[in-house]
């Protein structure tokens, strides 16, 4: 491990510096006006894989944002790692709440801000710096292909195809994946389960124009009453989600399973005091740990409708719209979970309202094993970094493709993740600790050489 | 009447283009950002009233935006009518749903096409411009005072002191205001009802930042869905408000009373076709009429939480909020029922979320007589210009600042408005016919003779 530490303190100020350069790039894939960014940003990935020594590095276009490819075949009989990343990343908004603007990124008190930061840049790029530093050090003990995408944060909409055409170039014995948290800088953890996703957005319509409030209110459905209370009847006074049919399939855990799952380190009041919040709120019957874990959840994302500028307005108005998400566990399916919620929806409506109910995006919740050798390698590795053996977690966010890479290549994955929990990712002042970034540069040589060794 | 007819006639013209210039002027009360264009319009109104033949004009400024005064006093001994508008506008949003700029008007097919063209620029300017024939004709009966404000779309905040403070130079016999409609232009009508109002903005707090909604949805409150059910609290199965004591002081009407209101002729059928909508929505064991005329309103204005920019972000956002507005009937008072409203919405809160409730503004809820002078010369005015008696309605909307005439200077209101309920006041593509115009211009000197006449 001495040529691992050597290298990084050698080059630590350099691969920081690189980092910032790309978090400069705005490539925010939801908003079409940040297209050209994102593109840019591709080529910036390309440019680096190309510096560390990878070969066949490619910018795949897609119809959406393009997929960034690059391999490096030292022995067609070693084994191959295939690595995982994104490049895009979340709206900045709300801006005004960002310290410093989002794409200007600063280090303070040892922390990368800017959007991005973590997810995935931060992240992604070690696994360009790590390779970076197995080839110049000669250390690269197996083979590697870089699979870094564009649109992750809008459901991947492409990949899916594109892995599809390219099973071929795919090929290999494990995704390397690093876009999840440890429970803390001392506290390694690896993710073992990921819940899925849909994503829809609702339209409730009323009246065909902005009408005078004191004209017509009271006899006119108002489209933000009726969304509110739609919404709101889509859970019971348990917090228990009412859409028929949502828990059916889920896939429900044993005493034991959940006894392990609470197992992990949490202290709720800590919890409550870093979210200034007096109380959690619920599933009833559940604790944090598997609310946020083993629970699929109903949440909304955003709602808006009618005036919402300084000052009063009275206008009833004619529509008003909600983003709303639910997390997805096994064994539920996206597309069927987000048939059961526009239904469900719809029948809530009125017939004062006409509703519109546009699926996002969605993807399907994933559990990792953790009697394979691409999980012990992982775990050996983060041991020997760290010092501590990992935890194995249930992660509540979602990375939807990781479902994807298991059926359409029959490949398992690993979430190798170095972020934490408070790095504020999709939020205002996104960070990454420059401890979390050099401890994954050192972290992942060491799995490679572990998978490696562990696959002869 | 010749001589209303003649000079109409020969200014019409003219009088639509002043109105236009002054439709020009984006005098939004409701953002600080147009300040300098109410002063502007202020100005303008006060060069109107001067070339008309006032007296005695002067922008008065106040603590927020300016109120015009003018008068002309021809003799003592004769009644003295106040005239009572407003230059400020609405916002125009949204901005899209305009066929043409909010602030460039135009005429499409008889209307007058602008924010403002309606409410109530184009009914104050009935009132200059009828001044001026009276004037320029040697017609005026009586002595008349102008009392023109610039705040009575963010709720007259600073009329009431300054009219305490103008007392003995308000001194008249009747509020004359045009700011309500008529049924249809060829079914004229009277407002002598009108609705209080008490609008609120309401914040409910969750967690300190915007969060992940994947680590950390369906363990933290999300305070658009608790903003959501605590809105669709305030309202049971039958629309029926759940306000502890809102309707305690509501003043009930006889059955003939509510008889005699829905002998007003309006039809159903038109009224769900105009809007678009395939039903009415209002509280149960009321007729549409009942429910815009007499009873009692909960509305939304605005909603507005997370992320509500084009495509997906799986944000648990930090706040959420919205605009409600109550309109109320005589004998609810606006202070008491934000009260009760703050009270209730408070107790609705969950422990994880904070609430604040922040009083916009209000006005008290009036009915004004029928059986006054004033009442009389409007009516008998609008049957010589309409050849039709005009009917007594009880109007939906609010003029908060009638009930504080009354209070303050012992001042019965007359509500003689032109426009149509369907001027799309408050909404885009908000104008005003130019037959309403000027059958208002031809209007308000009859009713000037009339009441100079009953009042000897």
């Amino acid at each position: 491990m001495e040529h691992i530490k050597n290298y990084i303190n050698q080059h630590q100020e350099r691969f920081i510096s690189e980092l910032m350069d790309m978090l400069r790039i705005p490539s925010v894939s939801a908003d079409s006006k940040y297209k050209d960014d994102v593109l840019r940003n591709a080529e910036f990935v390309k440019k680096s894989l190309v510096e560390a020594g990878a070969d066949k590095v490619e910018v795949c276009l897609t119809p959406g944002h393009p997929i960034v490819y690059a391999e490096k075949i030292i022995d067609a009989n070693l084994p191959t790692v295939v690595v995982y990343g994104h490049y895009d990343v979340q709206p900045p908004d709300p801006l005004d709440l960002w310290d410093s603007p989002p794409f200007e990124p600063v280090i303070k008190d040892g922390l990368i801000v800017a959007r991005g930061s973590c997810d995935d840049k931060g992240q992604m790029f070690m696994h360009v710096k790590a390779f970076e530093l197995m080839m110049k050090t000669d250390a690269l003990p197996c083979n590697v292909k870089f699979m870094i995408e564009g649109e992750e944060e809008v459901g991947s909409s492409n990949l899916g195809n594109w892995i599809r055409e390219n099973k071929e170039r795919l090929k290999g014995d494990v995704i390397l994946i690093s876009d999840t948290s440890i429970i803390a800088n001392d506290i390694p953890s690896i993710d073992v389960g990921l819940r899925g996703l849909s994503y829809v957005e609702v339209e409730v319509a009323g009246p065909n124009r902005d009408l005078h409030s004191g004209v017509y209110g009271g006899a006119v459905a108002n489209p933000i009453a009726i969304l509110c209370e739609m919404i709101s009847k889509c859970k019971d006074e348990n917090n228990h989600i009412t859409i028929p049919g949502f828990y059916d399939k889920v896939l429900t855990l044993t005493k034991e399973e959940r006894e392990e799952l609470n197992r992990a380190p949490f202290s709720l009041d800590e919890y409550k005091k870093d979210l200034n919040i007096d109380d959690v709120h619920g599933e009833t019957g559940y604790t944090t740990l598997e609310r946020t874990g083993i629970r699929p959840t109903f949440e909304l994302n955003g709602i808006w409708g009618g005036y919402i500028g300084e000052g009063a307005k009275t206008v009833l108005p004619s529509k008003a719209f909600a983003k709303i998400s639910m997390r997805l566990v096994p064994n539920q399916t996206s597309d069927e979970i987000t048939k059961l919620f526009a239904d469900h929806f719809n029948s809530l409506a009125p017939t004062s309202v006409k509703v519109k109910v546009t699926p996002h995006h969605g993807g399907e919740p994933v559990v990792t094993p953790t009697d394979s050798i691409a999980f012990k390698a992982a775990s050996m590795a983060m041991e020997a970094t760290f010092g501590k053996k990992p935890i194995p977690t249930r992660g509540g966010g979602s990375i939807p493709i990781v479902a994807l890479f298991e059926k359409e290549l029959g490949l398992k994955s690993v979430l190798m993740g170095f972020g934490l929990d408070s790095d504020l990712i999709h939020s205002p002042n996104e960070h990454y600790g420059v401890f979390n970034f050099l401890k994954g540069i050192e972290t992942i040589p060491v799995f490679f050489k572990n998978f490696t060794d562990l696959s002869k």
